[in-house]
Formats: C-alpha cells, structure tokens, sequence
C-alpha cells in the first residue's frame, strides 16, 4: 500500500497545500484562501476539508497518510502549540492537537521559517546534509536550525531569528526595527535595509551612481547594479555581505552547521551573493569551521510546503 | 538487579573516574594518571583496566553496567571518533569504539566542555531545563550547547566553541587569541583576557586604582576590586559582562536556550557576575527571548565526569 503526507504552508493570505509521497515526491498542490475573520476561526477547518476533499478525491484511507505536518507564521512550541499570529489574528493555539482532532490523523507544527529550513535540508538546496541553517532574506530576515534532519525550535520558539542578532552600532543602520532595537542583522541585510541603507548613502554623498536615476529603488536594483560594478552599489552590497559572513561565523561556533543555505527574494542575487558572503566569512569563522559550504535555497515558496511534510513524512 | 554506569573526564594530565547509578548518585570516585607518552597509546587501556578493576572490587558485572560515557579534550564526531587531541599526544582516535572493544561495553564520547554542559544540565546549575547553553570562563572561554537534554556537536564537532566569536574590533582586545583571530569574546571574558585588558587600561592611565599595588595581577583581584568599588575595576567588569550578554544575545537569536549557566574559575565571582552578564544580555536579546534565566554552576570539576556519565545514563 502506497503511503503519503500532507505538507501545509500557512500564511497571512493563502494556504498553500501539498501531496507528498512518504519518499518526498509532490503528487499534487493547490491553494486555498487563508480566511483571518473571526480572529481566524474558520482557518483550521478549511484546511482540514480542503484534505478531505482531496483524500476523497483520490480514494486515499487515513490508513495510508502517515501525517500532516503545518508550518505557521509565529513561534510555536513542542510542534504543537502556537504562540500568537498577529497576521492570522490567533492568540495561543493547539495548532497540531486542534487539527489532529478535525481530521483524525497525525499532526506537528512549527514555524514557518524553520518548516522552510527543513524543507532546503530535505529536499533543496542543503539536500544530503544534516545539520543546515538557513538565512531567509526578504523584506526581513528568517531564519532556521536544522540539527541531526530536525528543527531546533529553542524554549520559547524563538530558535533561528538570527535577523535579531544586534550586530551593528545603532548609528549604522536606518531607524528602529521591529523588533524594538536598532542595529539588527535585519536592518543591514533585509531587502528594506539594503534599500534604507543605500538611500541614506546616496542622501549623504555626492558621489555619481546609476541609482540616482532610479526611484522608487528596489534591493535588486541595488544589487544588479553592484555587480555591475557601480562603486556606490558595491558598497552597499559589500557592507551588507560582510554583516551576513560575520552573523554566519557566530552562528558557526554555537551549531557549527554543514551548510548555509540563502533564501528569499534578495537570494535571486546568486552566485554574487554566495561568493560575498562566504568570503566575509572566512574572516570571522573559527577555523575548525571555516569550510563550511553556503549554497542558494533552490524550492522557492515551496519550501515551506515541503519542509511541513518532511516533518511528518518518517513518523 | 541495580543498573549503573561509569563517567569519564580525561584531562591532559590526570583521567577522573565516577561510577555513577543509573539515576545519576555519584557512588564513587577516583583518579588515575593520564600517560600521554607514546602518542597516548596507553591511556584508553589504563581507563579500562581501571573501570575492570573497580567492577571486580564491587563485585559488579558487565549486565549490570549500562555504559561508559567519556569526555575528551578535543573535537568529536558522532560520539566516538576524536578529531586530535594535542594535550593527549592523538591524532585522529576512535575513542568509542576502541574504549568499548577494551572493555566489552558500550561507550558513548564527546567533547569536554560539551560533557560539562551536559552535566550542568543533568546534575548542576541548570538542573530542571531541556535547553541549556554553558559559558566555561576560565583560562579560554568554553561552552556547550544543550538542546532536548542532548548535547549539539555539529558538523565537526566544533559547535559550542562560544569562546571564538570574534565580537569586538580587533584594536579593543590585546595580540591575538590563540585561534588566530583578535577580537575573540576569549580575549575579553577569559581570566587570561581580563587580566591583559585591565594591565592595558592601567598602563594607558593614571586614574587610581588599588590595582596599581597588586603584582602578578588575577581576573580575581579585578572582580574583587570591581565588587569593593574600585572604579578602574568596574570598568574592566563591566566591559567583560556586556561582551558576555551581547555573546549570549546572538546565541540566543540562533537556540533559544531556557537558561544560560556560568561556570570556570571566572564564575567564583558569582551573583555579581550573573546580574551583570543577564544587565546586559536584556540590552541586547530579542524580546521572545528576552527572560531567559542565568545561574551559575555548580558541580566544579566534577561536571565532566558528570555530563559523561549522563551521556549513557539512559542507553
């Protein structure tokens, strides 16, 4: 009898669902809205249906789906409980138990950038090592651990936000974060930073760059336009680097990961970025781990599908 | 039948010994030279020789000893195979499988500072808690990462190596630490580092200071001094707790550890240290992580011979 999982990507606007073989072959994916009203009462029990409908779709028995595994945007502890979602309007939910109980089967939860690492460490980008972190670095920075092919989740689910290490003087960077300090990782190295940072630059100084012309400037103007060798560009790509090589050798002498993996939309930059960023870090890395890979994310939005099925797909 | 196991702490000049009950009640404890002529070749079998001597005194046989557990100073990969150890003279050593080939038992290695993590979290200071992080300040600066009461060696073994994160600018800490780099949280938070920086401080001015009587200077007679008010001191105390809490911010952001333990010669400084070093980290720590506790340690030498003996404890 043919066995399989569901991996499921929770977010603020869809919920991306997927069909796996226990082996980690996609059968099938779609969408359905992510319904917030009613502080997202409806949330759990659509997704719930929505893998009826497909079970019954396909024939499948809960006998032959081993799990279901469910990556949500919040901290979440012992793969169960979700600590708040403010984008899905969830005070603390027994995210694993409740949907356990809705479809009869097996769940686990986490966060959804740590379901994202996982998924790069099972089937991605850091695919055949186990021990993997993974830098996710959009509008801000994610981040996950991956020791052993497991998710290290930490006591408050707070694990893997290595976009809040405070790695800069607060005169370095542009304004408050999110988080409440300034000089976070994620004020350097978020796509919003690289723009911020350079927009400060270009304010500050009078020196020529192709980005003068550009407005409203994206993070991959900026980096398009550093490898394209405009010297204002490039110090703007090189300070950010060299943040991220000295945030990645810190990380190195707490978990000493096999590889690093670079996701999200500022990872588009490619090799460029690889190269930058383990350059940088050689400099700061201790020697016993100063080889250690970086490799570019390679399951886009999917990551967080797969890495919430490989959670459950060996249970 | 009563059910017990051996730790082992091998040092480079003495191997400490315990036998422990499988519940963790130390029942004795000894000592034996470390002989590292030869390359070391004798030193697995000394171990073993004693371990056989001191079941057949107790009249204990191999059934009712569920393992040995041994920590060694150096790198290890996969809880047995030691990647050099130069105090003992080794090379690359299958530690594990050569130990328990000897004595016809199973046998469990791992680093020494990783094993007095492990046992700080069995037995010691942060007894009660999963999810553990070790700072060991003492000639260097030591750590050990514990997650889900299992100790994190990473790819090669280099995990916990807490002490060469290089956390300040490389003019603010004296010559080079001994991995190569300057700006080493070493070189700023080791009893060797205080010392250097407090002498640097005192020869660079002339404010007063009843340091200034004291020759050869200790990290002690600073913390001593910081404690009684002497403002020089505190300056050098306080320069040396803010590194450590912004060291245990960013390890925080990357594990998320239920609570940081202090231990080392250093930590005989005790409550004052811990208040400052938690000051500081809450400057610094991302606000989901932001009450993580800090206790000092409380096992001494014997968290080695401790942590190894947990290892196994539970075979």
């Amino acid at each position: 009898m043919d066995k399989y999982c569901f991996g499921v990507d929770l977010g603020g606007t869809t919920v991306k669902i997927g069909l796996f073989s226990i082996e980690g072959q996609l059968q099938d994916k779609w969408e359905i809205p992510t319904r917030t009203e009613n502080h997202g009462a409806e949330i759990l029990s659509d997704i719930a249906a929505s893998i009826q409908s497909r079970m019954d779709t396909g024939h499948l028995s809960k006998e032959q789906v081993t799990g279901i595994g469910i990556g949500v945007p919040g901290p979440v502890l012992n793969e169960n409980i979700v600590q708040g979602c403010v984008n899905l309007g969830w005070g603390n939910v027994r995210v694993a138990d409740e949907l356990s109980a809705l479809t009869g089967m097996k769940v686990k939860a986490a966060n959804d950038a740590n379901v994202a690492a996982l998924g790069e460490q099972w089937q991605g980008g850091g695919k055949g090592f186990q021990n993997l972190v993974m830098f996710t670095l959009g509008t801000g920075v994610g981040g996950g651990i991956i020791q052993n092919g497991r998710i290290i989740s930490g006591a408050n689910g707070a694990a893997g936000e290595i976009g809040h290490m405070v790695i800069v003087d607060s005169d370095e960077v542009v304004g408050t974060c999110g988080c409440g300090h300034r000089g976070c990782l994620e004020q350097v190295a978020s796509a919003t930073g690289i723009v911020n940072l350079t927009e400060k630059k270009l304010a500050e100084c009078s020196q020529d760059s192709v980005l003068r012309e550009i407005s409203p400037l994206t993070a991959k103007d900026v980096l398009d336009a550093a490898k394209a060798g405009d010297a204002l560009a490039e110090q703007a790509a090189e300070n950010m680097m060299k943040q991220l090589g000295r945030a990645a050798a810190y990380i190195a002498c707490v978990v000493n990961p096999d590889i690093f993996v670079i996701g999200g939309g500022v990872s588009k930059a490619g090799e460029y970025l690889i190269e930058g960023i383990s350059r940088y870090y050689k400099d700061y890395a201790f020697h016993a781990s100063a080889d250690t890979k970086f490799a570019l994310a390679s399951l886009g939005n999917d990551a967080g599908m797969i890495g919430a099925a490989g959670m459950v797909c060996t249970l």
